[in-house]
């Protein structure tokens, strides 16, 4: 198992935010921000969808670019909103300690 | 702006796994796999509706918070089912090119 | 088979509204009326997720609690909204006939 | 106020029983059955998430036609599984009563 490069998704969230100057025409991530936040909130939820129809499935690697297209996509709508990856990292280490899963635990209302 | 600690995900995804040998009556994440990989996706599905929800509206702490909700839920998910984060983030990083999002855009039916 | 009782649904809005005058102490569908708008969309998600999952499982009277689940909300929804019935029924019976089944063909971008 | 036309649900899920047999070159419906369940379940993930952002707007004619969507898709989808449209009417005719409403709430475990 190779060591995860994570690196990756910080150069993809900076390939995401240079693309916001970027021809619609010609990018894919560029005829999104110009649809507008929706279209990018549908993909989301396009996306978790096929999350889990593929989950049921048995084909663990369109399972995983189901997961990659989430990721994808929750990223774009962080660059439209202009919310640095950061913000997002922070977050998610603050849950990594047991404390952290035990709060998440105990804060759960549904 | 810091640069972002994407290795906080790879930290959080260890511990993920790590709370697999936990005692699902004290851990939140321990429960999760202990009820199945349809309540993972349940939570999916309800992560996913509160993104688009809080993108809606004006609260950006909000919206980070239904973000890492959302992550985290999908690498529980990845840990159940042993999908190593190694294949998330070489799947990202195939994306990230400008040909990885001309690709994307070419192979989009939808 | 029964021919559907669909008066059934008409009764069931019709008892949706009355609850807007109910105590959210004694009424689910009142005390989603009390929590808001955002309550009953996080319900919509959460059911379409459940469908999702029940679909793809072996037991149908689980999957048409799930389906019971989705309309009751968007009931809901439809009354906290005073969107009356008649417009969703009108919308639907403009799909019924054949033209009506193409049209939705041609206009579907995606 | 018009009373609902709720035979125009029973007329709908008659013409989509008969597109079983139709043409999936010509039809809409018939293309979504012969694609399978899944390509079924990815619309009302689909919809589901339309009618969300939909419900975040001010524009209830766009709503009425995504909860048209969603409806239209879990019809579909009860078409293909062969449910009968009484089973989902008997279960929300369940629900009708004071009694229905609170027995809901009282299960309601989430």
């Amino acid at each position: 198992m190779n060591p995860p490069n994570t690196e990756a998704i910080a150069e993809l969230y900076a390939t995401l935010l240079e693309r916001k100057q970027a021809d619609p025409g010609k990018s894919y991530v560029a005829s999104l921000y110009a649809k507008g936040a929706d279209a990018i909130l549908k993909k989301i939820g396009e996306e978790a969808a096929e999350t889990i129809i593929a989950a049921k499935g048995s084909d663990k690697t369109a399972l995983v670019h189901e997961l990659a297209d989430l990721w994808f996509h929750t990223l774009v709508l962080m660059a439209a909103y202009d919310i640095p990856l950061d913000a997002l990292t922070a977050e998610l280490a603050r849950r990594s300690g047991r404390s952290g899963l035990d709060e998440k635990a105990s804060r759960s209302k549904d």
